[in-house]
């Protein structure tokens, strides 16, 4: 029998929610091995970056091939820059069995969701929006204007919530990983995903017996 | 807003794979606060059994009593006693956002199935039926014929899990917890389970922001 295929496991949330640290805490331990996707990016690797590891850096010209050739689960442009997600990696993992983790945008997640709906897509939302409020206020110095446009976006990406299988409360760091790690877990668990397996071993056991008889 | 409804999780599985055990041993800690569903039961208590922990040990007219009443959720006669799963007390603890723990036979879940699919089913299952057959032989001196029914039926029960939502396969008690524990946990993340909540704090702080402007 082939092996179990891996889980795409999918986390996003509102700007400013603490995606990037709590992915990076999972990663910091990863007991259960969890293969990081890659992004693809445009924009120009900074200090410290590594190509393969934080992101794959690619020119304009490769980057609009890859779209071309609808090899990126999804892509969008900020600020003159492509960013996207590519999808060979992530299917020959899933094929070998790995999870695959991919942290992202909202309206990227929304996207991942349409080309692959069994997907596990966790929402990392704030305790509560004035805490997202201190956060992003916290991170420099936008005018109330701005700040009450970032919270509008903030919002209407909460309202996508419903898209997603599971909701985390980033209320502490440690909390969130152990619940990402849960969900997880738990999804190899559901019926559908080993119905197979244990039947091969019924199978198995009453063949032996009815040979021996 | 009232306050969460709790989960009704029903542990079953084929006799001598060691549902009792795992039980007992997530109950030892309870870390998460289940409430353990007592069945009823017209047979005799034993020595050390306590009225209302381990049963609640009732008279035949009383428990046929209770048959007629509609109060159990599912009931069954073994060798000539009647054991049930009173209704009420399960109600009041869900309403009051407790998990109820059921832990309970394969036929006994099903009906349950019927009357709260909304609860989490978790199969627990043997490494494999080669290592059920030695837990059965092992608990006495049945004859091959007796072992060879026992493992057709384990068979018939466990074609029967996929109405259940999970699997998990017992080979060391401590991990059959942790896995338990995982599934629960996670079940409560579930967008469907706390989109009110969230969308209630999002009333809150636009309409206090929209106040204060």
């Amino acid at each position: 029998m082939a092996s179990t295929r891996g889980l795409l496991i999918v986390l996003s949330g509102p700007s400013g929610v603490g995606k990037g640290t709590v992915r990076a805490a999972i990663f910091k331990k990863n007991i259960f091995n969890y293969v990081y996707s890659v992004s693809a990016t445009t924009r120009e690797s900074r200090p410290g970056e590594q190509d393969g590891v934080d992101y794959y850096f690619v020119s304009r010209d490769e980057f609009e091939k890859l779209i071309e050739q609808d090899a990126l689960l999804e892509y969008a442009e900020y600020v003159g820059n492509y960013y996207g997600t590519p999808i060979q990696k992530i299917e020959e993992n899933l094929a070998a069995g790995n999870d695959v983790f991919l942290e992202i945008e909202v309206q990227g997640a929304l996207k991942v969701r349409q080309k692959m709906p069994e997907g596990i897509f966790i929402f990392l939302a704030p305790p509560n929006l004035q805490e997202l409020e201190s956060r992003i206020t916290g991170r420099g110095t936008d005018g109330e204007a701005i700040i009450y446009e970032r919270m509008q976006k903030a919002r209407e990406e909460i309202e996508l919530m419903q898209h997603y299988d599971y909701v985390v409360v980033n209320d502490e760091v440690e909390f969130a990983v152990e619940k990402i790690n849960s969900i997880i877990q738990s999804e190899h668990l559901k019926v559908e995903r080993v119905v197979d397996k244990i039947k091969a071993d019924i199978h198995k056991y009453f063949q032996k017996g009815d040979e021996s008889r």
